[in-house]
């Protein structure tokens, strides 16, 4: 889905990396790794919302609510969830590992996992193969770092922008891992992004909210929430300038969305079987939840994923998931719906101009617009999806089999 | 899944059926249905709530806020949905052909249409094949009826109940279409139920409504709804006896719910590409709406039907589906699962003695059956459900192409 391995990725002043096969699951490629982060770094994070969490999400919650992170340590290929106790308890001895080689408090490190659910994780690789990956911390890690972190994922998935700030340039990396969204198997998303800039905690929590509400919050591919979601924003300071303060907020904020939504759309593009990348605009909604509502109420339908899937401008499918969205009074003879450039329903029928043809034209591209507009208000979104495919039943169903 | 075409299928006095090939779409077999009701039958019916709804929806509603119904007129192939103001015309057309030759109002006559969206509705074959069913109307003509109403359904799905009120016997026969719940190009589901027991219109629609939440409206197989579902009940009176008055009432609206059940389990056994019957059981909730938020968000992950289809006992895809669905402070930890007559999660762990063969085993069967229990409270529900298979794409995703 037009996703090639990451190139030109800088490093981030303050952010050092490493990454190296621990063995925890997978043979013959690096699995784990470690970002350092120097002192003074102002680390933000977001968490699933699923209330089965992974052992790592809850004891990084933990210890981000008590210090500022060192430390990341990340994990692929067991996501240390479902496993109890003796999970969280395993968690720790990681985080402890890293702190006492670190010369850090063990709430100064941040756990992630990735990987499969309910298998207990073990500690022994993680002694083993942190002081190589000590030894080995670099600016320049960030293209490994998301090479291992990567479980079903296609290919790495990393990004980075340069934007100038008070004559000094402000670098941001990011990377990302999932595909599927989500899959509790292979539990599932986890994005870190970094900054040189200087931004105080009291705006990074905001900004990261923001960040995240138009990028990785506004994709799907099958409706399913992962046990282990994580996406951490860390702002190093070391380019000694703090952009949010000044006038070039507006410029840096659009930088870092870039960055988010490169990610969050890297996601779709390796969704799990997708043949498609499906912009979804909602418009003429009353306000932004109903247009969301319609949106995700579409996205997840399998018969419009399948119809995606065929390539088929199956616009009774679009309008029916429309007619079923949880919305008060929807008035369908309001709502126009085009395909690409082509109006396909207007006035809630079939658009006189409108032909099988040119629908089956706007429908060909891997990459396909869908803009539906409700006709009984002024709030819109868009969301991002794929299609429902043969592939995506094989990968499911034979994951485990 | 289970399903053999129906036998012993009984007439209800009271009820004269008709089937014929008028060739709406489909050559070569029956299409269209003419149900005859004696003066005197009442009425009741539930159509789709989706906003997109058909002519013959919106046409049949009116006809019943008006009068009592003396003809059903049920065609597959064409569902007249999204056809605008012509299809509407086109409805009113067939009533008013079927009032003329029955002597009756054309408000007197229900419209039923299901098959492809968005193509016009040809009235000529209505006309043509109109005065052959007349001279055909015979209380025995339920089969030949439920396998002329078919789209994709694999096979005819009727049944029969007699049950002895007051000294005599009460018949009730049941037909519905529908495989795939609900499928918009095939819209969908018809559920047509008659008895012969004297029902007072007061009573009929609550007892309707009860009915259809605990069978119809209990099932799903991809979540998506239809423009054209709807489901009628009619007593004719024909027995002389009024069940919901006397002793036997209970037993009566049992037999019933029997009926009612059959049926709409017959569309999850018939759904697309289904490989699994799963009776998805939810207990422990503080309400039903709970428990239905549950049952639905579990019946509804592509994921966990996927491993559904795979006979894989992927406890974690069921246990994350559980842990995204919208209940407030729900906690996990009292949550309990089995997969048939396993205990796989107690207390939102592993149970200790769960083993994966023992999983598989339960998971093994066509008919399987799953149940969370919340530990919140006293509510609880049950749904049937079916798998996602690689058949389920390839039907959604070929059927027009």
């Amino acid at each position: 889905m037009g996703l090639s391995p990451p190139s030109g990725l800088l490093p981030v002043p303050g952010v050092r990396l490493a990454s190296g096969a621990a063995g925890i699951r997978y043979r013959g490629r690096d699995d784990l790794v470690l970002v350092a982060l120097d002192p003074g770094t102002v680390t933000a994070a977001v968490f699933t919302r699923n209330r089965f969490c992974a052992a790592p999400v809850q004891l990084a919650r933990e210890h981000l609510a008590r210090t500022a992170p060192r430390y990341w340590l990340i994990n692929a290929g067991n996501a240390n969830a479902g496993t109890g106790v003796a999970g969280l308890e395993a968690a720790r001895v990681t985080c402890a590992l890293v702190a006492e080689r670190g010369g850090v408090a063990p709430e100064a490190v941040l756990p992630f996992s990735t990987g499969v659910i309910g298998e207990p994780l073990p500690v022994a690789p993680f002694a083993a193969a942190l002081p190589d990956l000590f030894a080995r911390l670099d600016g320049a890690g960030w293209e490994a770092a998301a090479r291992a972190i990567m479980t079903t994922d296609t290919v790495p998935k990393a990004v980075s922008r340069q934007v100038a700030v008070a004559g000094r340039t402000v670098t941001i990396t990011g990377m990302t891992k999932g595909a599927g969204m989500i899959r509790p198997d292979m539990a599932t998303m986890l994005a870190f992004i970094a900054t040189d800039a200087h931004i105080a905690p009291v705006a990074l929590r905001p900004l990261l909210g923001r960040l995240v509400d138009d990028s990785f919050n506004r994709i799907t591919v099958d409706g399913d929430t992962s046990t282990n979601d994580a996406c951490v924003l860390a702002a190093t300071g070391a380019a000694g300038v703090a952009p949010l303060e000044g006038p070039e907020a507006a410029a840096f904020e659009d930088a870092l969305r870039a960055v988010f939504l490169h990610l969050a759309q890297a996601i779709v593009r390796d969704g799990e079987g997708a043949t498609k990348f499906v912009t979804l605009r909602v418009s003429g909604a009353r306000d932004r939840a109903e247009a969301d509502a319609v949106a995700y109420t579409v996205a997840h339908s399998p018969l419009v994923k399948t119809a995606l899937f065929a390539s088929d401008p199956n616009w009774g499918r679009i309008l029916a998931a429309v007619g079923r969205a949880p919305l008060p009074d929807l008035d369908l003879s309001r709502v126009d719906i085009r395909l690409g450039e082509v109006a396909v329903i207007r006035g809630g029928e079939p658009d006189p101009d409108y032909s099988e043809a040119a629908g089956q034209a706007a429908f060909a591209p891997a990459e396909i617009d869908i803009a539906i507009a409700l006709g009984r208000g002024r709030a819109e979104t868009v969301i991002w999806t794929t299609d429902l495919s043969h592939d995506y039943v094989r990968i499911n169903a034979e994951y485990r089999t």
